[in-house]
């Protein structure tokens, strides 16, 4: 399945428009791994150093799934729809194969499927407003990562306020009723519904943004990080607690990468020049005595920012905050840059 | 990774060419997953309903993938390399994260990783001798779906006799050796020397052609069968013994379904009408009194057979070989067809 990159004419239209409008955005290539059964919550559980008995029915958990050796699998985030029934929405890869296999190698009492769930993302700082006026007052109650089942055309709908920006914004993750057979005809009356009402508000199409995306440090599985990183160079210790009580796959791994310490970690980069074209291939990250020290794996000019800005993975001695470093592009031009916290600051 | 899908003016040149010369293929996007370690075969073992004890070090075997319904996750060809050493080469989709799932749920002993190795496939009547130009009179001793570790620039390589059509050839399971740190230059070195060797055998660059697939009923997973498939409706069956005496994943589900009989079978269609062009949705198979009875998941012209021609699953009422159906295209126009066996008769 594949995702449009931009609609406008350029990103940086997109990009401005998503910071003061609203968008509606296919993102169906974002697939539910279902996993529903008596033994639902112990197969997730093992796959995820979170503790995932905090998470609420009608919340959202955001879960780095790593295997044994701590390597990162995914990272999606779990839905919470029953005590027995979860979904995984999860990031490019895949997590159903691997869930699959646990499920068979523990003999879990659970089924592992992939749903017909679409999901379509409304995101922008005017959202809320659009998505009011399509469902009604009961959006302003749903918090930031939650979902709340609403009614569509006399079907039931997951919206959950989540999305991959950081404009604000909802999910709806699309699923067909049994009352329609078609689900091409369900999913049109729902994209137009919101296309019409969202006029008022200046909707257009959209998807995720480059620009914005890499401001906000969100990253991108398979981009910025692979089965290679583990949780603590991606930054995520906060959901990888060194006193975990409940078991799971990678536990002994991971410790092990926390208290020898990384070697590398995701940082931000401001760098000089002309704009740089989004990267298709890693940018190197050179030191000021031209050694290699890192790589940007996501890159692009900011028109906030008004310089370049790029997420990068660097090694321990180089990756304070303020640091300066050479970043050297696919012509071999050479720019002077300082390594940064995640987000880019304002 | 993607695969290309013709290189001369149309699918049809490069299917005459294929079937009188030799072509070269980058196959690189068909991965390895390698399982290694004191529990390999174990696991190896456990994924599939073949007996993988009957393969020796050295043979290539095709091996159907079924999950605990006996749904098809995949049918990759097996390559013993050693006794605990081996590469499932996979079709499309991916088998990585099931086998991890698995080993990691069985607590099994096992390494599963995808190695750096990048197919190259020399396919055509010509390839033996292009390929003894290469590695000597070696290659005429390589049986089918065997495989010998030959020189190359002082690298060993995997070459095996084996490959996406019918019209004999070899895959060179191309990997980088460690003296070679650049791999594009070690794998342009091989291109080079193919391609020189072969202009004396009119070599040109190819790719799987889907006239001569479909002719020889080579199915292609995601678009001829998936998940939702068994074996038995795959025509798998001698790979499916029921007197198996070795346990494997989904060896009750496709016990029961063997028992009760399947609903619907692969079958070859040979239809009227102009030239189809290569089908890229299915095309929908009716009866005589215009009931849906099945559809065509892969169909093109046969330039052999001067008819079209399409891979098709088809309800048991009406699978004989013989049947006479109706073929229904994307334009809405009605061709009579009739049901024959597969590969599609000479």
């Amino acid at each position: 399945m594949l995702l449009p990159k931009a609609f406008e004419a350029s990103v940086e239209e997109d990009y401005w428009h998503l910071k003061e409008h609203v968008q509606i955005w296919d993102v169906s290539c974002q697939r539910q791994v279902e996993i529903v059964g008596p033994d639902a919550s112990k197969l997730v559980q093992l796959m995820t150093p979170r503790d995932i008995s905090r998470c609420l029915i009608g919340e959202c958990m955001y879960i780095p799934i790593i295997d044994s050796d701590a390597g990162l699998i995914n990272d999606p985030v779990l839905l919470k729809l029953n005590d027995n029934h979860f979904w995984l929405s999860i990031a490019d890869s895949d997590v159903l194969l691997y869930a699959k296999g646990i499920a068979i190698g523990k003999c879990f009492d659970v089924c592992v499927e992939e749903p017909d769930v679409y999901p379509l993302a409304i995101q922008g700082p005017k959202s809320e407003d659009l998505m009011v006026s399509i469902f009604g007052e009961e959006i302003r109650k749903i918090k930031f990562f939650n979902f709340r089942v609403l009614d569509f055309e006399g079907t039931k709908q997951i919206v959950a306020r989540s999305g991959y920006s950081k404009q604000d914004g909802f999910e709806i993750y699309f699923k067909v009723h049994e009352n329609y057979f078609d689900k091409i005809e369900l999913g049109e009356k729902l994209w137009d519904t919101i296309w019409q009402a969202g006029k008022a508000f200046n909707i257009s199409p959209g998807c995720p943004n480059l620009i914005d995306r890499i401001e906000c440090g969100l990253m991108s599985y398979g981009n910025d990080f692979t089965l290679e990183n583990n949780p603590f160079e991606c930054n995520l210790d906060k959901y990888c607690p060194s006193d975990a009580s409940h078991e799971y796959i990678g536990k002994t791994a991971l410790s092990k990468i926390q208290n020898e310490g990384v070697k590398q970690r995701m940082r931000g980069i401001i760098f000089d020049g002309d704009p740089c074209p989004a990267t298709s291939q890693p940018l190197k990250v050179l030191s000021k005595d031209n050694k290699k020290i890192g790589q940007i794996t996501s890159g692009i000019f900011s028109p906030r920012i008004k310089k370049n800005i790029g997420l990068s993975m660097i090694l321990k001695d180089h990756w304070e905050i303020g640091e300066k470093v050479i970043v050297q592009t696919h012509d071999g031009d050479k720019r002077n840059g300082t390594i940064t916290s995640l987000p880019f600051p304002d």
